[in-house]
């Protein structure tokens, strides 16, 4: 096991008709601006479960945030959180909502041009704002941790901050929230759950059995969990286990005192951010591609996958491989998601523009071993026709 | 899943190595007190590395915490911090030295007669004082919960208080710190922490995906290392595994939105009460009989548990629940821990009074069902001849 810090202070209030103790979480005095995307947050009645939970507390609404939030809009409630003197945040929502609150959290306390945050990971960020979430769609994790993404528009770029000072004070977890959930969205966030876990599991062993374990409980959860969260529209347990699952994914848990991964997350950013594929779908592409190209320098834990994940025991090393990766793909189509390029309508003639950007972006050396270069990032697109 | 709340700021500093970082852990201005036990923080260099990292903070040392901690030493340092002006507190050791720093620091804030903290299960507790802790012993997770227990010298009284205001802020987790322990605590430890997670995990199935495979996944990982961990007295991934592990067994994590049971625990109390058996050697004792005894209760779990923790999938039902009881026996027992009640010493003519100290107790409607009865206790000790 490698040496590790592991620090998670976000308190998770789980479970059907919790919003209400938002009364007791948030504290009395607070001034409150709630945070949310589209207008699903007013139709299915969170917000107006919110406002009620909040009572008298004086509180203001900015809504619109993107699915990819961005710098522009966040910038607009950062000047709300000014002009009201607001003092604490409230995020409604799911990934999206949660890491631009955190931005807004982030760049409310901070003195210079808010870019600088999103421009140097971490160092900057000295203060946040307080804030709370009510997830609404369980995928990313951010209702436990203390990432975000967040897109420049003028330029198209995304950018990552990680900070210590933006961990949720708290998380609300009630998995009915997902039950109006359009199934699109719902897959994505079943195959973004079984990713993170993937990015940090099928490395190489470092004698970490209870990560190990922990990540392979995770991955049997979703596997098990996945058809019936995208295709029955309000059942309860698999929800609910989604929603754990999802938040257990990226808080830190499984990746402290392990090696990490990540190369299928960068690669896969390109694809959205050339042709606009949804996160997810990327992932379903590349993920089984990148298994197999790599699968050298992650034999011994693409084995350990096949046997503790698949029970696969029998057979050669390399068709136990084959068939393991097989099964996550059949995983994914199981969930309506296409795992190959064409299910997209992207050819052979965009590799060469994909490998490209991955260059500019200096994508160059990626994956546990930094061994993924532009060329193993060709071969897995080519993999992925 | 039942509802619930999930909370733990503690942070982790985990690995070889890691004592130094103290450092930077603890305030720069703190008066620090440092608590331990007996002789071998001293002996082994804990107590001199703990001095180095704390450089030229001001700090005093309180050695003597018992195993089981008592209020009466405990007291006396609390003394100290009043006298000595102290503003944190460090401790040195395994549960016991952790479970006694937890009372030290509510004590010191605590206006009223201390006891009054151990009679009324944390409402009484507003404040404490800030501490750390080195762990120097692996089994009670104490490291990473709220919890403590302490015995009353005078009256043999063992009560447990437990509150939000004593997490350890940090504890740092070095594996090496283990390799001086005798075999017989090591033992103690792996059974303890087997032992945590059964009472979380072997009650009836709520749907709750994660934390069963989560609560599996530590049960496997314990059965593989036990054996190393006690008969290998230098083997840094067996502790380490042993460490992480025995720390997430008591954190919350696995105990979040489950029924839980420990009736084992309360019934095993009274054999360490009555003839002073360490607490783990109460639990290998008790365990297996308790399951046996409540296996109609518990099958839905047992068959659970005998499949995917033994892996056992062929017989009836009930000779699979028959070899995982059988084998969680053998497990102890590898552990050179006796299991059985004559392996002590303990005889038929003994059971009338241990039910009868149940009874004086309280002890009358324990388990996840509040059906464990002094007339299932008395079967259970009979059981365990």
């Amino acid at each position: 096991m490698l040496n590790f810090e592991f620090h998670n202070p976000t308190r998770i209030v789980f479970g059907q008709d919790t919003t209400s103790s938002l009364h007791e979480l948030v504290p009395r005095n607070a001034r409150v601006l709630i945070l949310y995307g589209g207008q699903s947050a007013e139709r299915n009645g969170t917000l107006a479960e919110v406002r009620k939970a909040l009572g008298d507390r004086t509180h203001y609404e900015f809504g619109g945030i993107e699915p990819n939030p961005t710098f522009e809009t966040l910038t607009k409630a950062v000047g709300q959180v000014h002009a009201r003197d607001i003092d604490f945040l409230l995020a409604i929502g799911g990934g999206s909502v949660i890491d631009g609150t955190k931005f807004v959290a982030a760049a409310a306390k901070y003195a210079g041009d808010p870019w600088h945050i999103l421009e140097t990971v971490g160092s900057v960020v000295q203060e946040a704002l307080p804030f709370g979430a009510v997830l609404t769609l369980s995928a990313t994790g951010s209702e436990m941790n203390f990432n975000a993404v967040v897109t420049r528009k003028a330029t198209q770029t995304k950018a990552f901050f990680a900070s210590p000072h933006v961990f949720p004070q708290f998380s609300i977890l009630d998995p009915t929230k997902t039950y109006t959930l359009p199934p699109r969205q719902l897959a994505n966030g079943v195959i973004d759950a079984f990713t993170h876990v993937v990015e940090q599991y099928l490395t190489y062993p470092v004698e970490a059995r209870v990560q190990d374990r922990f990540a392979e409980g995770l991955l049997q959860t979703l596997i098990e969990i996945g058809p019936k969260v995208v295709h029955d529209p309000a059942d309860y347990d698999s929800r609910a286990n989604m929603m754990w699952a999802a938040a257990m994914t990226l808080n830190g848990l499984i990746g402290a005192g392990v090696p990490q991964d990540w190369a299928t997350h960068l690669v896969g950013h390109e694809l959205t951010a050339l042709y606009g594929l949804d996160h997810a779908r990327t992932l379903a592409i590349v993920l089984p591609s990148m298994l197999r190209v790599r699968r050298e320098g992650k034999r011994a834990k693409l084995l350990q996958y096949a046997e503790r994940v698949w029970h696969i025991t029998t057979g050669s090393e390399d068709a136990r491989i084959d068939l393991a990766i097989e099964k996550t793909r059949d995983f994914f189509e199981s969930l309506d998601v296409g795992t190959h390029l064409s299910d997209y309508g992207i050819a052979a003639d965009a590799i060469e523009g994909l490998v490209q950007q991955l260059q500019a972006h200096g994508m160059t050396q990626l994956g546990e071993h930094s061994d993924v270069t532009l060329e193993t990032s060709r071969e897995v697109f080519e993999a992925s026709l």
